[in-house]
């Protein structure tokens, strides 16, 4: 019988089984439909203009030649974009979206156009006359913050701080967190490590850019199609800037030619919403590499300073730390979470926590995987490992002493449940690889890294076919796997085989609000979702068969995949298959159906250890990854398959965060590398094979034991990789990316 | 507090009244997407190749020529539908879809060609080569029931009969029913008139010809887009022919051009189907309006026999009638609820009904509103006329005299609940256009009409917003404004304003099966699962609001849109809004919804009674319609400008029926009328306004008291119209359509 269990389900038919993707055919085959795959009759097509300018005030934009060109059916600047009705929370969004007085970065929206095709779009865009007042620019955080800076808002004043200031600047917050006396613990302590670190932006690069077909009517009623991460928010934030109600505007979510963050906030959905509505014709929108670089989210670019001290027996007695992170040209860095998880796989007495949230003359920020993580996690594993050298401990050893534990405080507030870090530390700690000799100019790191993973709003509708097949609707865009892991779950609760469940992802109006496909909440929340949805499916099967059978519904328990008599009836009847009594529903009641919403509570944190190998030339500087190893804690992963392929994903990114990938701006403030010849990702010549240990200790919190594992695998890489290129090259790396140029002078310092 | 109620409610504050039609803007900006106004990347364009004979063995299809040519991508023919897997319901359909040893009309699918582009399809077509064996062939009913006819079949025998048929024919079935003694009951009878009918087919006429995008992947998983009544029997039937899971094929209705039941069955689908499966892309499917006539279903050609006899106090004492319904060239005419229908509006003691189902050379004849029943009302009507006239009784009061009342024994068997035949009877009667002056060639008609209305399975999902506006799914195309209806009953039950609840109608996948759009069904069942559904979000927000006032659930009553505080706790709390609690869901739990998946039972039957005067150009023996008056009984109009539509659709159409459609054959069975120029519907200047008068006499299995409304208005016409001719030409017409030419000989044929 279907009951909710206390404790995680340990036994599984179809979970923990590596099975057929349902996305693999289509997608090899060319018939996914990706964002820019689709097209209405009549439809026009959209591009932007752009500030050139990284700082700009804007005096006027003079659209009138535009608009007067043949096969131009619209143009809309700020105009188009009143903001009386739109909520404070997304006045920012509507800034950036179309820029108002001011172009704040190089590729910030200022106008858009709307014409029968994207040749005469483009010929419209330089009709467009706008005349700029190029104001002084700041790109760099901490030149951000100084107080001659360049101010980008003038409503802009610090929060958290005493006195409040009486000036604006460019500093959006100042926050403080922590926990007991850090200067009695550095008292404590026999060894005291200070350092500052930099870290550069990188983009999420997904492969697929930006695309969507708006089509809003004259009534106001409305469909987006849209590659993105979450549907749903698209259409908050649209109807918020538009002043549209919730039910009349409908969004698809196209399949995603990858996310990883970057498409959890809108950037061209409302320019081309606004638009159609103009036009009163569907436009489709689709940017190209160099607008995605220009002009949507790369992560934070940030600057820290770190103390940590430790006594000889490794016990760590204070941690310090102070970060910096610009979150392009509105506030919104992912500060606290950057504060939150700096310390977080240690279990330390007196540690501090100050972040400041910056703004700068760059894109706004998105979130990539872990946001905020990897750069405070980059700054505390690589002195932790420099630490355990200068005492002598083994690494991960040190790591152990120090490690959070089940029950312990978290770093920043919570006690911890049930958690995997000291797992995934012996798991690692007995890898083949962590003993693998090493050659001349080779060197090993090991960091930690951790991830909260999140829950959150979520619906799932599951309906039951005649032929005993099932359909299942979920509410969450499938960005790394979510639906064969869908249907494992609707399968194994079910009892029925992983191959009579297909899974969609419903548009907005179909199903009820799901959060967006973020916070490595999916497997989690919309798995628990799908459990429940075929739990009350199961319910009312057993219904149907007490009915059919003529005994109490109490009397009928279900059994892998059937309804079998049960209690003083046990024996009296034949077991009947969810596929007979669904053959019986429409004499026996109807549709079988079974739904769920829910805000799902109880997402349990993951933690990894990361292991590398690399190899540094000292002639180029050039770095060589030679092994790398994974181990990671999934809860219960779903399937191992789309495990590993997130663990080895994560990897990859953090390895080219490290040592390659960069934002470079000229003195103007423009990006000089707005495309993958110049901003340069790790291929697969760049990588070993990234070696993985799934370790599942069970989240609590979850019927199957389910953690999110999507976004710690990219926290542990930047301070890994620092660690083995520091071992190889004889010199501490501080400053990413460790790209050749950086490495080769650290090494020729050092020679000095 | 939400509770079912016994008794329908009779109080409303949303219902009954005339409200914007959501629709509305989208149909006349051209904005609504109909069955061509999709397209997929890479998608191909079909053409189907039909047989020019009305009767021909195929002995071979040569298709080599045509998959030679450059840009055809698929070609096939019946070898591309096997027939093991297909379950014996549905091989009919198969050998229509794509005819295998023979073709059986003008205008039977042979083959068909996927291409490039339409030009390249329709010249692949000509290059396939098909050996026919052209066969003779029969058109007429009689003809077809005649021993000598060819036989379309060898596998048909006639059912029903005893003994059974040694050989075959092309008769299917006889079907008998009644009850009491006919004979005793014309040897009570003061007056008897036996007579004998024919009617020809009709076509639906709807504007918008047939039309679908087919894409199924390599991996059996598909969708379709399509124009249709029933996505989910197009699903089921598609999934059948081709043998895919029904989980595996999402199917998304269009908006439609009209149907009126000819969209209820499938043609061409399957056919874009296979191609897209044997091509590999997207196909899309539109038929022109000569294959619409030529190889879409019209309505059954019928010959009949009738004897009624009648007391001099009007009392109709027996009744006996034999129909002989043509069903085109499968079994399968509607003449069963031919034979049910005949005196369902009577309550005669003595009563038979004779039945036969035929096959011939023609289209499968497919629904068109109250299927088979206007054929046996114009036969039954027509005679009772007649015995009016003869015994001198104003026909109204005749009528009245016999009519089926609440709790009267049906003519087909059921007791009839609460009805509303002698409200319409006394709703015309009461009509100023009842006692209207007539003219000189001028004449009164009336007669009544019966539609038994159904139920079935159901299933609809609403989901309350944040904004606190509504988003409802329903899974039954939208023919006749039920997005507005089912609005409105979402509104009225919910207690807010209609203009915030916003109606989709989901796709197969999307919601869990609903029957087709048919039978008068959709009002009544999916707005019951639509109230239900209403109700069990109510149920969630009572619990919300409980949860944040900290009372029991019980203490919550719901009443015109807010919780309540009620019972000990009355007056504890300000009421809130629905908005109010959509806005606190995350926090209260998640999103707030309500689903509801039936099988509705207590559909109401629902009667008319037209009235119509004629005048008749004794010289040309043109029919010109002077005044027209429906008074049908609705059980409760939920949106009365929709019902009023309807009524006076469905009038419009049996007008058409009664004096200018007909199927045109040559004497080589091949449609010679095959478009809208030979083939004349009415137009609006053949017509007046049509007068409505809105009965409303409550279903009581229905929470509102909604009957179906859009069937049973096409019942009356064919004989209101004839035997207002009748009265105008001085002579009875019994042969339809009561073209010039047949009224004039009629004319002539008297003077003789």
């Amino acid at each position: 019988m279907a009951v909710e269990a206390d404790a995680p389900r340990m036994e599984f038919d179809v979970v923990g089984h590596r099975r057929v993707r349902p996305d693999g055919v289509d997608k090899v085959t060319g018939r996914a439909r990706f964002g820019a795959d689709i097209s209405a009759p009549g439809m026009l097509t959209a591009k932007i203009l752009r500030s050139p300018h990284a700082h700009a005030r804007i005096n006027s934009i003079d659209t009138s030649k535009a608009e007067a060109m043949v096969g131009v059916h619209a143009v809309v600047t700020s105009a188009d974009f009143p903001d009386e009705h739109v909520p404070r929370g997304e006045r920012d969004t509507l800034v950036n979206v179309m820029a108002r007085e001011k172009a704040f970065y190089d590729g910030h929206a200022v106008a858009a156009v709307a014409a029968m095709d994207a040749e005469t779009a483009q010929d419209a865009l330089e009709l467009i006359v706008v005349d700029y007042e190029v104001l002084p620019h700041v790109t760099d955080v901490v030149a951000a913050m100084a107080p001659d800076a360049p101010v980008l808002h003038d409503t802009l004043f610090t929060r958290g701080v005493d006195p409040k200031p009486d000036k604006p600047s460019n500093v959006a917050k100042r926050v403080e967190m922590g926990r007991g006396d850090v200067e009695a613990g550095f008292a404590e302590a026999d060894i005291v490590i200070e350092r500052t670190f930099r870290t550069e932006a990188t983009h999420q690069g997904y492969i697929e850019p930006h695309a969507c077909l708006a089509n809003i009517g004259a009534d106001g009623r409305g469909e987006i199609w849209v590659c993105t991460q979450g549907h749903y928010m698209i259409r908050n934030t649209v109807a918020a800037l538009l002043g549209i109600e919730l039910s009349k505007l409908r969004v698809t979510a196209s399949e995603i030619g990858g996310g990883f963050g970057g498409k959890t906030t809108v950037f061209a959905e409302p320019v081309a919403a606004a638009l159609s509505r103009k036009a009163g014709l569907p436009v489709k929108l689709v940017m190209d590499r160099t607008e995605v670089f220009r002009a949507t989210g790369p992560t934070s670019s940030t600057a820290a300073w770190v103390k940590i001290g430790v006594k000889n027996d490794g016990t760590i007695t204070a941690g310090d730390i102070e970060l910096k992170y610009q979150g392009g040209a509105f506030r919104g860095s992912p500060i606290d979470f950057g504060c939150m998880s700096a310390f977080a796989c240690y279990d330390i007495d007196n540690i501090r926590m100050v972040g400041w949230d910056v703004v700068c003359n760059r894109p706004k920020q998105a979130a990539y995987r872990a946001p905020g993580a990897p750069m405070s996690t980059f700054v505390v594993e690589s002195v932790v490992q420099e630490l355990a050298e200068r005492i002598g401990m083994d690494p991960v050893d040190m790591r152990l002493k120090n490690a959070a534990r089940n029950g312990s405080d978290s770093a920043y507030g919570p006690k911890f449940g049930t958690i995997g870090l000291v797992e995934t530390l012996e798991a690692a700690k007995a890898h083949a690889n962590y003993t693998a000799p090493l050659g001349a100019n080779q060197g090993r790191g090991i960091a930690c890294g951790f991830w909260f993973n999140f829950g959150g709003e979520t619906c799932t509708s599951l309906n039951v076919q005649t032929d005993g097949t099932v359909a299942l609707m979920v509410g969450t865009p499938d960005i790394g796997g979510s639906r064969a892991s869908m249907c494992m779950m609707a399968a194994e609760e079910l009892g029925i085989e992983y191959e009579r469940v297909h899974a969609i992802v419903g548009d907005t109006t179909s199903l009820g609000y799901n959060d967006t496909t973020e916070g490595s909440r999916v497997t989690f929340s919309s798995g628990m979702a799908t459990i429940k949805s075929a739990r009350a499916a199961i319910e009312v099967m057993r219904a149907r068969a007490a009915m059919i059978w003529e005994i109490p519904v109490d009397a009928v328990v279900w059994e892998k995949g059937h309804a079998k008599p049960a209690g003083p009836n046990a024996g009296d009847f034949e077991p009947m298959s969810l596929a007979d009594i669904a053959a019986k529903s429409g004499a026996t009641g109807g549709p079988i159906a079974g739904h769920a919403e829910v805000n799902a509570d109880g997402a349990g944190v993951s933690f990894a250890t990361h292991l590398v190998d690399v190899e540094v030339d000292p002639e180029t500087g050039a770095v060589k990854v030679l092994r790398y190893t994974v181990a990671q804690d999934a809860g219960k992963a779903i399937h191992p398959g789309y495990v590993v392929g997130q663990f080895q994903g994560g990897a990859a990114q953090g390895i080219g965060w490290a040592l390659n990938e960069e934002y470079v701006y000229d003195d103007m403030g423009r990006l000089q590398n707005a495309g993958f010849l110049d901003y340069r990702v790790p291929v697969a010549s760049d990588l070993p094979n990234i070696d993985t240990v799934i370790v599942e200790v069970p989240n609590t919190g979850h019927p199957y034991g389910v953690r999110g594992v999507g976004e710690t695998s990219i926290v542990p890489p930047l301070a890994a990789i620092a660690n083995a290129v520091s071992a190889a090259a004889g010199v501490r790396l501080t400053d990413l990316p460790m790209s050749p140029p950086k490495v080769l002078a650290a090494i020729d310092a050092q020679k000095d």
